[in-house]
């Protein structure tokens, strides 16, 4: 489903004369606004190809109809949201759920919503049918060099795909790890898991990069084999240039400190990308800022001012990503809402009184440290996002005009009740 | 499948000298040891239906083949667990997975294994096919009055079956809370909760007793309606004196210290039931005392000291569970090495120097505390849990009778390799 | 130290027009603001005075100077942040740090700063000197009745003390528990811990009421007595009407939900007050709001909510008091900073739409929900909380204008570089 | 005080004859136990200088009296603890809290009760009386230059004194970090605490080593400088070869895999040495093993396994140290619990069958390994702990003999009712 031009027309003409008065204001509170504009018509945020349906538990999955049952509907709808908010202008693929074998075509409809293919992702932590070797053991770092094999096939397959439609990396999240004290020699899973990742290495073109995602459990529940960040660098850094760390938000061990993780991997030149989401307990991939907004600001602020440091290009240089799954909202609401509280939170890292905090810091000035963020964070720069959007073609408040233009009651109409997009 | 008394014979002959010396040390290592075993004899753990197949995560799940595919063939899997271990006399079944229309041959079956029913689950966390309300926010919190009715219906016609095979309790493990913050009304969730338990309540024969399992977080990932032990003895104390509070190890925040709550929950006459597994990270449904089998001693010594205090019985006034989910290990495997884990507890606990125990407490020797639990905690006991076993006629070493048998193999050829067992 | 009427005014005129701008803006953006500003005037937070000093850890204190080194110094320093921010008139004092001889004089100080007393504490987790008997195995706990005496005496002793002072409550904070497993019996030193309590209960006037401070660990790390909300709702409920539950954001176990905590105990009639702070790890005793400030907001969400449903005055029902402490910060800045990001939530929790709230959670509108809270957080309500200080006097900027008075060189010029507050 | 050898003669003479039992029973059921035995004689555990008062926490200290008030009676406490379990030749000193002027008089003393001076620690997480530079906003890592060169010259000081009494290594332990969002720049501190760090490893000499210990959080509560194991290797890494990790156990977040982490640090040689305590919440400080053991011997599973697989020299090649705080033991009892807990779990993970885990490992036989784990875990291998003790002259049961000694009755009268031991 596509939305008609005048349908976004008239929505913003709706709303422009409220929003030109909270424009003005914002402008007058925030200095170098007219930057903030820039950056944020520039960043882009990669939607993951299973987000786009209903997310479950092991407790069961709510279906909502409507969702997407290909590759084909998936990018529809990807294409709908950047329609919306012009900041989701990259698709994440899954493979083999997202497997195509018409790679023109696909690539023809991405362009034709004007998107690009953001990181791939392989799997190697379920059994697909007829796979001769079973992940149930681990895929990279399994005992048997034959599921070993398989497992870095298929990864290396994933870059295939990827080359063809234009991606230029490759995730690796490996649910590899074990479930029991004694299960696995610690040392062995890391070396096996290595010389895997070397392999898949070696498939990697120039041009590309490979993330190496770490998660402290789940769905190992004693160890993890890229468990935490420290884990994830000493591969990285094993495996060479163009192997990166990538950080998800959701990953850690209870009160982790992920901003200070996010400033010392861009220290290291070896952070490479994010997956945003918000959680309170573990991975619990609720939609971004909707938990801990605070959290979410204080990892942007790193962001910028480690990425400006090193003079990195804020929007070329890292992946950024959502990874949520939604169990109890419409997948493509709780997307637009990921994507507004991950643009709030760069803007307000973007408004930060830079010098000043640099100051207040060589002063030992706590207080005013403290002062010059929560500043940041408390001004309402909602309008200034909203203002990138309207410069880009896209709508001033883009859930209000999902809900207007009654896209889920169409897809279902179109798709059925009962579809099941692939995916988890 | 079921073993031959011969089969049982031969092992414990085998293995009979050595266990003798075994126990004899530990006879005189250990003053009521006597007692001790005949407290083992008596003590009958329930087997859940749903953990006799190959549990999965939301990442994927993968079978071992053999699995049991209705009632009947989980009542047989659970009969040769008694067999062999002489301690799993009973059966916790979960409707509607184990719904049967012939109940006279569930009760005959069951009865030609030595089983009989323990509590009953009912389930409102899954949408069944064709139910016509769905349970994606809730179901004894709902909003909506029809999603409630339908799931106090369900939960009666729970006990209807349950009478009708001779259980005389109800568990009900409620999944509703709200996954984001606003998404609830907290306390018209609870009155809800409380209005619906209550109809319930009154459905109750006069000699049953229901069950209210609290859990911090899982499907739910916010907030949970009945979340921790607090909730759960409030609902208690509201319900009446049939209803009471049930402790699942895994159910608690990070660091808890479950052995108060069960403390506690004794104190007030209001400890129902355990579901026994360990955990590391959240609900990780592990086998019991595989992670921290110090705590589960502990536990049990609460337990035993409590209760004895309480003038109650241990082996009738509490429901004594298994809730384990396994990944990664053969389901039958796992569970007598859950059941094993909980009776060596249990012989550690009731080993306990309890004169000598009240008397460094009342003289605050905290050293010697520690010294008489760990004390205990140390002593090798398992020659008493095998010898109770050899003396209800069960195996010396049930593991290794299961596998000397290929019981497997032999569930495999019979039940096919495909074969899902029903439930999670 | 007293700041000068022509201080205030000189600084508030300077800064006026900018508010006036600022002020305009929030008030067409938020419809209740009249009614907020209201309610923002007359909220009172009581200042600790064990905050008044630099605090410390286990591993030690870095003193800043000018720290007031009795009573009455520590109200001349309430007195300042009362004149600053118009919202601290009232004091919580700890006995025995802060007891007086001279109540008659104390009350006339406080009165000329205009502020009363609100909930006296209690210490029982230090040995004073010359006190016979010693707190190191509990107090109200202790196996040793001579203990629970002493521990008793003293409690009654800060009720009469309060008394002379016009406070209308004890706060009573436990430090008693046990650092090793077996130390304890738990069901005695809850035993034990309750008839305290009713003893001391028995002493108060019969206008007085008595909060039951909970805290998971420290100083005690195996077992607290009174270690959570429901420990404390069972002490309340079995102690009577003038017994509540006192709610320290710093005193919970990793990832609770406070804000349904806050709703349960609301709905019980048992919440009694609040202790703010901000903490990561544990009792990390923050500044409020530093750290999660939208959790701040959703538990002033239930506050408003809750009290509102149960028609309670949100001044006078609940006692609401700071309890932090400050490493690394000038104390009396960083009361400011608390108070400050104290009335943003208030503000923000009374400018929720309360009708769309309730609307959007009957119909499961999770998504509307969160967009309805989140829209309260994230609108600047700064200036209204400016404004109410204006209103009543004080500041537009507290911080601003302490430093700019140099308040902090002024104190220690007066009361040297090396004092130290009585206290942590 | 020192016993006289015959008290050591009498004691075991009573217990020896229950002992030769225990003992005979325990060589039948382990195989190795002769290397067992000889392994445990040569291990020898460091005590720290600070572990022999009363330890406390922010909120109060009790001291239990006869505690050494300077560094002759903290080698005489520790001269005693070895003299009654052989186990602990060997103490590691703070200073400046154990700086001595007479360092040939202290090594005379310490040979004299046959111990040796292990990894050396210096402080600057405390200001010192009339310290120059104040440590309230860091050490090492501090923005002003005149800082982190008192911190430098105050390590290569402690190496100095290091030097003179032949100890080998140098512990940093630093408590540098920030208490606020924004109070710090992450990637400068690490860079400034990285060059500070340089300068200390450019004094040491060929022959010794630094260990950088790390620690989540405490007494800094939103960011620690060197905050868990992966930032430590990054330090050790950069610094060079002399440089490794040490690992504290109670120094993580919580549901940390420890036994992982010393798994890997071994497989990158840079294991530097252990702080053995036990803790439920944070760093908490209890007597080893009195809270997990089995995760202590999963720890000591990996040591054992990873050091024979590099042909590391169990007792010399890591550095093993207590790091505890005593609140409501006897701190000498305390130790001997401590070193016990330590002993039993290293016997435990020798007794490993080490071919049987690698051959089920390489089998994914979960379940058995499991069993093999917990086979070695349950035996009790006290026995060959007490007999060891016995080979070397020391006592069957040191805490009995401690207690029947009364040789805290003894200190008190020697050293006084209200001495304060120096440091925490």
């Amino acid at each position: 489903m596509k939305l008609e031009q005048h349908q976004i027309t008239s929505h913003n003409e709706r709303l422009f004369s409220r929003h030109q008065q909270q424009l003005a204001y914002v402008t007058t509170e925030i200095q170098n606004s007219a930057l903030i504009l820039q950056k944020l018509t520039d960043f882009q945020i990669g939607i993951p190809s299973w987000a786009l349906g209903t997310g479950g538990t092991r407790f069961g999955r709510f279906s909502l109809g409507g969702e997407p049952g290909n590759i084909e509907e998936k990018l529809e709808d990807i294409g709908l949201l950047h329609q919306l908010n012009a900041s989701s202008a990259a698709v994440s693929l899954h493979i083999p759920w997202d497997s195509t074998s018409n790679v023109p075509a696909i690539k023809a409809i991405a362009s034709q919503y004007g998107l690009n293919f953001d990181a791939m992702n392989s799997n190697t932590f379920q059994d697909q049918p007829d796979q001769p070797q079973s992940y149930k053991f681990g895929s990279l770092q399994h005992v048997d060099k034959a599921v070993r094999q398989q497992a870095i096939a298929h990864n290396i397959e994933v870059i295939r795909q990827g080359v063809e439609l234009g991606s230029k990396a490759l995730t690796i999240w490996l649910a590899d790890g074990s479930c029991f004290p004694g299960q696995l020699n610690f040392r062995k899973a890391f070396q096996n898991t290595l010389e895997s990742l070397q392999e898949i290495y070696a498939a990697l073109p120039a041009d590309w990069k490979v993330f190496v995602e770490y998660k402290a459990f789940e769905p190992n529940f004693y160890s993890t084999t890229v468990g935490d960040w420290g884990q994830s660098l000493l591969y990285a850094n094993k495996l060479g240039p163009k192997a990166f760390t990538l950080v998800d938000l959701g990953h850690h061990l209870p009160n982790a400190n992920i901003e200070q993780i996010v400033s010392l991997l861009l220290m290291e030149g070896k952070l490479g990308g994010f997956h945003f989401n918000d959680s309170k307990y573990g991975d619990d991939d609720l939609t971004a800022g909707c938990m801990k907004p605070y959290q979410l600001f204080l990892i942007f602020n790193e962001l910028v001012e480690g990425m400006d440091q090193r003079g990195m290009n804020h929007t070329k240089d890292l992946a950024w990503m959502i990874d949520a799954s939604h169990n109890v909202k419409d997948p493509l609401e709780d997307l637009l809402q990921s994507v507004e509280a991950i643009m709030i939170a760069y803007a307000q890292a973007l408004s930060v009184d830079r010098a000043a905090l640099v100051q207040a810091q060589a002063e030992n000035d706590v207080v005013r440290c403290q002062e010059i963020l929560q500043h940041a964070f408390r001004t309402d720069v909602r309008p200034l996002v909203a203002e990138a959007r309207l410069r880009a073609g896209a709508a001033l408040s883009p859930l209000t005009l999902y809900r207007e233009s009654q896209v889920r009651k169409e897809l279902i109409r179109n798709r059925g009740n009962k579809t099941i997009a692939t995916g988890l």
